[in-house]
């Protein structure tokens, strides 16, 4: 039987139309989407990526998909793309890979996103997932304290004992704010910060929701 | 006679006190302050300062000043740095160095904050002087567009044929907005973009500045 990652990852396969600029997100959802993703390329399908990682660039190329950059657009039709946390009303939590930012670049300018799970991902609220916050390396010290007024519970992220760095060459902190009762407030208090770069809220930022659960598909849209 | 930039920077040496940990902007009237705070040291002045950019770093360690970072303490006592434009309100436009991020990070953790400056730096309204927005090389060229729906002109720093990269690494754009009305709230729309990191509007921020002009010293105060 196949695993609900894979079954959300082919539904999203449907939606991609020859001739697109795709935006390809990160993480383990996304990487089936581009498994799926290149046996239509190879029967045919044109279509180009803008990669929102590295690893994911890494893949992509592993698997013959045509990639592209910004200096050759700044259109995107589609972006497909992961979550950490997912409530009602479409907004996420992104990061736990480290590659918000860049995912969110990535996003923020496709015309459509549709972003790909397992049920394990929906939630009633937002905040169970600690939230990926990128931060400038200088002064992050003063930053964590900052954060930490917001009433968060902020971890320095590591990797192999040494601190974990984007691949804008930035940190992350993860941070337990507690069930999150209004993200867009929260990320608009975060990203007002010197020193914050960017956040894992994405709000309002999903078109469609494509979550496998047992096996079956469950698409949300946006109202 | 001195040059007015020499004049504030001997003033603002007065306001250190022994055992300060100073916050050491950037810039050629800050270079000034570092000359005349390291007489002041090497008679006796007990200080530790935080570097605002790599520059000045390297400059303050010529002049023998003790540096530290915000691996040892988050507490600055007082800021001196520069500006490229002074409104009435105090509010600044920095950056025409490039380190307006490292400086905002320094600046908005220092208990208070000087800047010095000659007179051509003051104006009754910012925006003649282009504003420099830090943002991340990933993309940048979608930023650049999202910037130019703000009514704005962005020119991509360039330095010697190529790129300017920041000491964080990043791109800045010098964008002409023509007067600016509310520097906060242009502020505030640009640090809301995907991909932009800081701008070099520094409003609320200054205390007193203190400003050189034709060898005579104006004070002016936060009120």
């Amino acid at each position: 039987m196949k695993v609900d990652k894979v079954i959300a990852a082919e539904e999203a396969v449907k939606y991609v139309k020859n001739g697109m600029t795709l935006g390809l997100g990160s993480g383990s959802t996304v990487n089936w989407f581009l498994r799926k993703l290149s046996v239509q390329v190879k029967e045919g399908l044109q279509i180009q990526g803008i990669p929102s990682s590295k690893k994911t660039e890494r893949l992509a190329k592993e698997l013959g998909i045509p990639l592209i950059d910004f200096s050759a657009t700044t259109h995107i039709d589609l972006a497909i793309d992961g979550a950490d946390e997912i409530d009602s009303s479409l907004n996420l939590i992104k990061g736990g890979g480290g590659s918000l930012v860049r995912e969110k670049v990535v996003d923020a300018c496709a015309d459509e996103l549709i972003i790909i799970a397992d049920a394990t991902k929906m939630v009633s609220q937002l905040g169970a997932f600690p939230l990926p916050i990128e931060v400038l390396p200088f002064g992050f010290e003063v930053t964590v304290e900052n954060i930490k007024k917001l009433g968060g519970i902020p971890t320095l992220r590591r990797k192999d004992d040494q601190i974990f760095v984007s691949d804008n060459g930035n940190y992350i902190i993860d941070c337990s704010f507690g069930p999150i009762d209004d993200s867009v407030t929260l990320h608009e208090k975060l990203i007002q910060m010197v020193g914050v770069i960017d956040t894992g809220i994405f709000a309002g930022m999903a078109d469609k929701v494509i979550v496998a659960r047992n096996g079956g598909i469950e698409l949300y849209s946006k109202t």
